[in-house]
């Protein structure tokens, strides 16, 4: 995986044994990173700044680390660990709105994420980015299909939350005392037609104003938050 | 002000009164966005892409327009509608932060959102793009001075709070049934010293995971969630 620009790289340096190699602009001159590097025995090549667009494909700063690729937990592993929290991705597409939702489930103490394999961001650069160093204590589950993973989850005792605004409850009003499922819908469509008919209570965040929709990654803290609210 | 992009675009256009003209790429070819275009009879010109490129600084997709300039509103212009929860920002960087609080101020009824004039992301094409249509319908002031501005909302009957870690209760625990002026901190260093010394109140959303901290839009979301919790 590639990641790239000055400040997520002394994040990334922190914890070197991560980091595969660095390539650096030839001229890069931020000492500070220079000598993080050299400590901790990276391997460096030096690159053209014309190069380094052509690998960056965004704002590098002079600096692009290979880092080793997130490992993915199995839906076993996550179950071994008795969990009561899991939140479900229904096909997020924004990178930051996926990196700030891995943020919130990491505060609020969310057992794992689970995400689809297809048409829905997997972890990158930019997720790692705006997961702020969040990403490595998470759980995230890559899954086929999220309808039987939903079943496969109840049968195991989980209560299943999903939040639109059609035929719903006001998400105060949801008992989550059991263990929850809370599945976070496409910044567009929202939950998907299938996985709806899964829930067993759909939520709503009341609205007052013009708008009938808030970005995916604060709707997902307002929720996760309210799941916990009576928790901890 | 320039915003740019399709979506973007489509957006804008069903409000076309705000559109003072178009520029297309030479060669832009999306029918729906050019029959919006001629139907409101807004000036069009062509550009090479070499030239929209220049102006734009981002993905323009070949579309660019210039919109009237967000027209901002007077404290005294927001105390006569007798409001009884604004939100103040304390130094917000990030335009995408920017925009989302302002699509939960408007979902939830917030009177009203008071930024500085300095060291502070003002409305900007990027920040109407992420507030997806809510920005007209929000007011928005700009002040010189927070710290004098908080002492005459106090005159004014409000109670102040912040949120930070230090010092401070639970968010659940706070009483936010008077006239409220939550006060959102800096991305990187939270709320400015002078202004939390003026906080009637300082709350935390408590963190169970290793981070310290959520992304900024997220934590206003809980925090303007949780004001009108028992309000509406």
């Amino acid at each position: 995986m590639l990641v790239y620009g000055r400040n997520v790289a002394l994040e990334m340096l922190k914890n070197p044994k991560k980091v595969q190699k660095v390539i650096l602009q030839q001229g890069f001159d931020d000492k500070k990173i220079i000598s993080f590097v050299q400590d901790a025995k990276i391997p460096v090549l030096m690159k053209s700044k014309k190069e380094m667009d052509r690998l960056a494909e965004g704002l590098h700063q002079g600096i692009i680390l290979y880092v080793r690729d997130y490992q993915y937990y199995t839906l076993e592993d996550v179950l071994k660990k008795n969990p009561t929290f899991i939140v479900m991705l229904d096909h997020i597409e924004d990178p930051h709105n996926f990196g700030a939702i891995i943020r919130t489930c990491e505060a609020a103490g969310v057992d794992a994420i689970i995400i689809p394999k297809d048409r829905q961001v997997q972890v990158n650069g930019t997720v790692m980015k705006t997961s702020v160093g969040t990403l490595e204590q998470m759980k995230i589950v890559q899954v086929s299909n999220l309808a039987s993973t939903i079943d496969f989850l109840k049968e195991n005792g989980f209560w299943v939350v999903g939040t639109a605004l059609e035929n719903s409850v006001d998400y105060r009003d949801v008992d989550y005392s059991g263990k929850i499922v809370l599945i976070i819908g496409n910044e567009g469509s929202g939950i998907s037609k299938l996985v709806r008919k899964k829930c067993d209570f759909i939520a709503k965040i009341p609205m007052y104003g013009t708008t009938n929709s808030l970005n995916a990654s604060v709707a997902s803290g307002i929720m996760i938050y309210e799941v916990i609210r009576n928790r901890k």
